[in-house]
């Protein structure tokens, strides 16, 4: 007991050091003290290689900012919320290409003009969580008010009436969902229902149905999560169906997790721990170099994408965060037993120790293949039925520290209630 | 002498044996007998892994079987003619997702139905070559007719108004322009005009326009091709002014090439030679693995792209019709020397002993990264700031087939006219 107290305080130290290290990265470096908002094309050594704006980007780094500010005495600090003010008030006079039509740009010039609109529903949910935090730390009511009418221009989309995005109807593509979209929308729910009665309300209908959309996306008797599946709930024909990202069904598995915790469901919570923590590693960890590979095909066919095998930084700050929280949540060694597992080979490998942060793009064999440290990659291209593209593959400031701060305060709280956590309900069945 | 002599000839049969197994594995695996086209989603042994219809594919398969047919007495075969046939009026059925309008689709179900459409030129452009090239060898007008009226729509989307291609306009787009899209003109034109005093006549000011255009790609005083430019010429800022793709220039290069040809200009070729042929050959092969490499940034940051350093079969077989055909026009040893090298890299690395047909994508140490042989690859994405995808990044029955169709022609006339090739003008620099 009391070593694996030391352990996880070691951890947490680990973790907290990590977390100064990479927001004094951000602070040094991606401040457009001119224009306000961030630039997010940073080379290794911090160096911008390019100045525009991603939307996904600015909002994400706003939305940090402000958590970071509202949650850690040591980050409540002046120049982290005039900052994130920056980058929200950039963000309020830029994003909307024609307002008052609510759609945002997906990248802006340094300036502010918009370059090039995704037809999606991506920019908008990272512009209404920067809103929704911004108006935690500030109390004023602009932000919130954006926010939420944002949220239900977001519903609508998604919901009633997609053609606002502009993607054409075309005879030929399947009825189909990319797990992503349930997956935003209940992150946005619980942004925004945080502490707040009124929306916890307004959005209990569809977090369910969030909740139940992502769990069909367990497919094959239960053998896999698929994420594309029909809109009736089946596997799809072809590659696109048989597409598989195990660090985005890692993801997944954590907010659900937040989502049974909520609802106090301790059987749904270890049908997740199954299907969306565990089942998704162990097909997904390379057992020969280490690391979770980006995408699987479920039949073993090759991937027919170029990064199939490298090894992203996202899928590994997703897979420490769930497997802390499941193992938080359930008591479970053997989630703790691969939290280290991941944690060990996330810092051995993705850590930069000359210029801090993470490298975002390893080889299969952990080899850096890209240095940089904040990327303008461009949406990474959906299956062709499908116009959503996976939501996750620009390096900015957020996955990695969304995942130290969370880690740190689950940590944190570990220690806090004792070395054993509570109720031990649910033993992994590997 | 005769040494260099049986060094060709060498090659030539080398070459043809190739080709003939090429051609079988396409025969042999991607003919769709119930719906006509073709399937493109081929596996290492060619199995078929999706039934996806890839408009760009459709429309070069039956465009290099028309060839085949048409410059090969081997390849007159029945079941060549028919395939094409075959494709060629699926593509007439089902392409153009709203005829009378001109816009195609860019992937199709396997039974027709359009599932994408690309906001870009690239499927029109490869129905077009399909659609001349079926009329050159069966005569029949109704293919010639559509593919001229297709040519008269693709350049007025790029003359006169892209709006019917759906783009928004939008005010931090920078006026720019994609060497792909004079590139792809420019070839359309080369397979129009084939004989054809008519059509040489109507696109010889557009033909002289592409041409201009690509050279101004040449940028940074003659030292780099860059592959985004502004619409006036000048290099654009950002990551995407300083983008390069040395397979793609050096594409560019025979394409030019034959250009210059026709235009009898010696001093243009050098000029080629130096610019598009050589340059990017330098700063792209990569002298500790061999192989060129995918993308560069002209100022040396680390590309974005995740496959910036794998070595892609298209890129080498672009490189040997290249420096093949520099060599055929100027009779530069040193030219010879380079197709040698690449020609033993390409077939030592892609070839697949096993099964046939080459590998399309290597990792930078010339390892199989995937080991797919017709690939549903989404297009690449553009640089944000221009829709316009590199339009080569989909393996099928095209680059392959057509290096080696013309290599093997080109080895032939070398051989016919003797071992020394005409009029030696050129001696490269380097």
């Amino acid at each position: 007991m009391e070593k694996e107290r030391q352990a996880l305080q070691a951890w947490k130290d680990r973790v907290a050091k990590e977390l100064d290290s990479v927001v004094a990265f951000w602070l040094q470096h991606s401040h457009d003290r001119e224009h306000g908002g961030f630039f997010t094309c940073l080379g290794r050594n911090g160096q911008v290689y390019d100045d525009l704006k991603y939307v996904w980007l600015q909002g994400r780094q706003v939305w940090m900012y402000c958590r970071l500010y509202r949650n850690f005495e040591r980050f409540r600090r002046a120049e982290i919320l005039d900052a994130a003010k920056a980058g929200g008030e950039f963000l309020l006079r830029f994003a909307r290409v024609a307002p008052p039509a609510k759609k945002c740009a997906f990248v802006l010039t340094r300036d502010g003009r918009p370059m090039k609109v995704q037809r999606t529903i991506f920019s908008e949910c990272f512009y209404t969580i920067a809103m929704n935090e911004l108006w935690r730390v500030t109390k004023e009511t602009r932000y919130q008010n954006e926010a939420v009418e944002m949220m239900d221009q977001i519903i609508h989309w998604v919901r009633e009436d997609p053609s606002g995005l502009g993607r054409p109807q075309l005879s030929g593509t399947p009825a189909s969902e990319s797990m992503a979209v349930p997956m935003m929308l209940m992150n946005l729910m619980d942004q925004l229902s945080e502490e707040d009665e009124a929306l916890t309300k307004k959005y209990a209908e569809l977090s369910d149905w969030c909740a139940q959309r992502i769990l069909k996306h367990v497919q094959r008797d239960g053998k896999a999560v698929l994420e594309n599946i029909s809109d009736d709930g089946k596997e799809l024909p072809g590659c696109l169906g048989r597409h598989q990202n195990p660090g985005h069904a890692i993801e997944a598995g954590w907010f659900l997790l937040q989502y049974a915790r909520k609802k106090g469901d301790t059987k749904l919570r270890a049908h997740i721990i199954d299907k969306f923590l565990l089942l998704p590693f162990h097909s997904g960890w390379d057992s020969e170099h280490g690391g979770l590979f980006y995408f699987q095909d479920v039949d073993g066919f090759c991937p027919t994408q170029l990064e199939w095998d490298m090894k992203l930084w996202w899928p590994h700050s997703e897979a420490m965060i769930a497997f802390l929280m499941g193992y938080s949540d359930s008591g479970d060694p053997a989630l703790l037993k691969i939290f280290n597992q991941v944690a060990e080979y996330t810092f051995h490998h993705f850590h930069d120790r000359e210029f801090g942060e993470w490298y975002g793009y390893l080889n299969r064999e952990g080899k850096v293949a890209l240095n940089i440290k904040g990327g303008p990659r461009v949406w990474h291209p959906a299956p062709p039925a499908l116009p959503t593209p996976v939501p996750t593959l620009l390096t900015g400031c957020f996955h990695v520290p969304r995942c130290l701060a969370m880690c740190e305060q689950m940590l944190g709280a570990l220690l806090h209630r004792g070395s054993t956590p509570a109720s031990p309900t649910h033993r992994s069945s590997k």
